[in-house]
């Protein structure tokens, strides 16, 4: 499942709308749905941040090889 | 282990220097050395990028929570 997929499954699963997840991110809006779409290659450091959000393991949000 | 650490180990244990790892990424040079220094937020297609060039699962070079 690609990045994007996985993290809106996350966010869906938690009950949380993608404006919810920014503020819990310390964004104002316009994050996640980037990250959803498949459009932000987000950095290393907005990882370990989304992944605190979602209250998951940064690893978990990652496709292996 | 900091990501930074766990790629250079990595790349140690194949024996590459950081410029032939540099080249198998596609760089001439300075990427993988900001990375093991932990002074380069890099993005997500980066990581997959380097974890290919260090033959490994992407997820293994992140730390967990």
């Amino acid at each position: 499942m690609a990045f994007g997929e996985t993290a809106r499954a996350r966010r869906s699963a938690l009950g949380l709308t993608q404006r919810q997840l920014d503020a819990r991110m310390g964004y104002r809006g316009k994050f996640s749905g980037g990250v959803e779409r498949g459009v932000r290659n987000l950095t290393l450091d907005n990882l370990y941040l989304l992944a605190a959000a979602l209250q998951t393991d940064p690893r978990d949000l990652l496709d292996g090889t």
